[in-house]
C-alpha cells in the first residue's frame, strides 16, 4: 500500500508500505477514506523532534473497517468508524475517568502512521466509534477533525471550563484554536476572543463564534485581553500552541481562580513557579482524551449542528503529502485533508 | 507597643514598634491575642528572601478588636476576631468567585506585622470574622491556626478535590500539610497518605486522619505512592513545601487526571512543560483564599469538630521570638504560637 515515510526535516515520502495485518485479537484494520496533517506533525518535519529511523506518519483517521480480530465486539466490518490518535481499551480507571490518552493500555496512533492506505487500530472497540451509517461525503472533513483537532480544541474548552456566563480566550489560530472557539460557543460561553493576526482564520474564528478578535500578542496581548475583561482577565483561556510565549500569555491572561486550558504539545517550556503560583490560576490540559468526546461530537457532526471541516482549506491525493505539509509549515493552509 | 522585627538573616529582634492607629475609615484596630510563626517566616529568616530594609513580622493573628473606622459595619470593639494573611473586600468579582486573596484591593498583612501587640486590618468588613463569642482560652490556638496553616491546607485539599472515594496524598509535613490531612479527612477522603519521616509528625498526621504513612521522598516517594495506589498515582496531592523536588514529587504521585492542590510557597520553581503536559494532572494552588473558608473553620473550631490547634508544640511570650524562629528552623518545633 501507499503511505508518507518522514525521513528527515522536510523530507516527507510517499511510497510503497507493507499492508497492515490484524496483530491482537483486538485490533482492527481500516481502509482510510481520509487523513490530515496535524501541527504537531510539523514539529519533526521541521527538524524541532528528531528520529533516526524513518518515520511513518499520520495519527488522524476515518475509514471503513476491512478485517477484525476475534475478540472485537463493538464494531463490524464495513462501519464507517472515526478513532482517536490514541487507542485507548476505554474499561481501565483512567479510561473511566475521561482520561482516554493516558489509558494504561494506550498505544499511540503515530507509530502506525494513518497517512496511508490502510491502518491497523489496537483495542478497535474501546478506540473506534462508528457512525450511524455510511456518511455523506461533505461530513467526512468534519468527522476526521473529530479524531484530533476538533476533539483537542473541545478538550481544550473543558479543561478551561469554558460555559455560561464565561469570557473566554483562545491563544493560538491553527485548526485546534479554531475549533476551540467553536466548543466554548457549543459549550456556552457568553464572550469568545480569538487571537490572532490573520485575516482568513480571524474570519473562519467569527463563523465559529468569536465574538471578538485580538491581534495583539504577547504582553500586549495581555494587555488587550485585561483591557476587554475590566482588568481582571478571562475566566478560561484555551492555549493551543505549546511554546513558552503562548503558555506564559495564556496564565497572564487569566484572572485569579481562572482556568488555562493548554493542549498546545509543549516544547520547550519551563513555568516559572513563582508566578504560576502566585497567579492563582488552574492549569489542565495534555494530550486531549478524544475518545470521551468521540460519541457526543459524532452525533453533533452527524446532525449538522456543527462542521468543524471548515478547517480543511487545502485537499490533495496522499501523494502530494509533501505539498500538504509544506503548505501548513508556510501558513499557506490552516489544515490539509488528505485522501489516500 | 512591642513588636517582632527581622533586621537580617537569623537576626529577628523584638522592640519597641509605633502602635498602629486608623488610616482608612474601612480600618479596625485589634489588640493581638496570640500570633505565630510561619514557615513562610523562615525564608527571610534563612535569608532566602531578602530585604535591605528591616521588616515588621507575622501575617496570622486573632485578638479583640480595639478601634473601628466610621465605615465599618460587621465587626464591633470588643468582638474576638480571625482573620485571614490578606486583606480583602470580599465584595469584587475576584473575592465573590472565591479568590480573596487576589482581591482587587488585597493587602498583604505581612506588611503591617501581626507579631506585635496590636494589628491594624484594612478593610476590616471584608477581612475578619467575628467568633461568636470570646472564646474559651483551649480554642484560642485553633482558631490561630485557621488564619492560615489551616486555611492554607484547607485550600490545598479543595484544590486537589480531596473527597469520597478518593486518595490524597500529602507531601510535606510541616503545620500545613499536617492540616492538609486534616482537611482532606473533613472532606471525606477515603484514604490520606502522609510524607514524612519524623515521627513525631507522623503521630499528629496519624491523628489528624491519616492511613498511611510514606517515609521515602523523591522518586522513590513516588514510587511507594504508585505501589500504595495500583500503580496509578493518588487521585489528589497536595504540595506543601514550594521547592523544586516537592513539587516534582507531587505531580508525578498524582495519576492522569487527577489534581495537584499546590500550596507551598513557589521558591525556585520551573515545572518542565513536557512532562507538566503528558501528566495530564490538574494543578492549581497559590496564595490560600482563607477568607473563603473562614467562616466554616471557625464554626468546626467552635463546634469542637476539629482540632487544628494541635500543630503548636510551643508556646513562648512575644519576646521570645528569636527561639521561637530558631526551634522551627532547626525542625524542634512544628509551630510556634506567640503571646504578645
Amino acid at each position: 500500500m501507499r503511505g508518507a515515510v518522514l525521513y528527515g526535516p522536510g523530507d516527507v515520502r510517499v511510497e510503497e508500505r507493507d499492508r497492515p495485518t490484524l496483530v491482537e485479537p483486538t485490533d482492527a484494520i481500516i481502509r482510510v477514506t481520509a487523513a490530515c496533517v496535524c501541527g504537531s506533525d510539523l514539529w519533526p518535519f521541521r527538524g524541532i523532534d528528531t528520529s533516526d529511523q524513518p518515520q511513518p506518519m499520520g495519527h488522524e483517521y476515518v475509514g471503513i473497517v476491512e478485517e477484525i480480530g476475534d475478540a472485537v465486539e463493538n464494531i463490524t466490518v464495513g462501519d464507517f468508524v472515526v478513532g482517536s490518535f490514541f487507542a485507548s481499551d476505554n474499561t481501565c480507571e483512567i479510561c473511566r475517568a475521561g482520561y482516554q490518552s493516558r489509558c494504561v493500555h494506550n498505544v499511540p496512533m503515530g507509530m502506525f502512521g494513518s497517512q496511508a492506505e490502510f491502518l491497523r487500530v489496537p483495542l478497535a472497540d474501546g478506540t473506534l466509534v462508528a457512525t450511524p451509517g455510511i456518511p455523506d461525503p461533505d461530513l467526512v472533513p468534519s468527522l476526521l477533525a473529530a479524531s484530533d483537532v476538533l476533539g483537542t480544541g473541545w478538550f481544550g474548552a473543558v479543561a478551561a471550563e469554558a460555559g455560561p456566563g464565561k469570557t473566554v480566550a483562545v491563544v493560538g489560530d491553527g485548526a485546534v484554536g479554531l475549533l476551540a472557539v467553536l466548543a466554548a460557543k457549543q459549550l456556552g460561553a457568553q464572550r469568545i476572543i480569538a487571537m490572532s493576526r490573520h485575516e482568513p482564520r480571524q474570519q473562519l474564528a467569527r463563523e465559529f463564534g468569536a465574538t471578538d478578535i485580538v491581534t495583539e500578542r504577547g504582553d500586549k496581548g495581555v494587555a488587550r485581553i485585561k483591557e476587554l475583561t475590566g482588568g481582571l482577565g478571562a475566566h478560561s483561556v484555551i492555549e493551543a500552541v505549546g511554546t513558552q510565549e503562548s503558555m506564559m500569555q495564556a496564565i497572564r491572561s487569566t484572572r485569579p481562580g481562572g482556568h488555562v486550558g493548554y493542549v498546545g504539545v509543549a516544547h520547550g517550556v519551563e513555568l516559572p513557579g513563582e508566578e504560576l503560583f502566585f497567579s492563582a490560576v488552574h492549569l489542565h490540559g495534555g494530550p486531549a482524551p478524544v475518545r470521551r468526546f468521540l460519541p457526543e461530537l459524532v452525533q453533533l457532526i452527524w446532525d449538522r449542528t456543527i462542521e468543524p471541516g471548515k478547517v480543511f482549506d487545502l485537499e490533495l491525493p496522499l501523494d502530494q503529502a509533501v505539498e500538504a505539509y509544506q503548505a501548513m509549515d508556510e501558513r499557506r493552509a490552516i489544515k490539509t485533508l488528505l485522501r489516500p
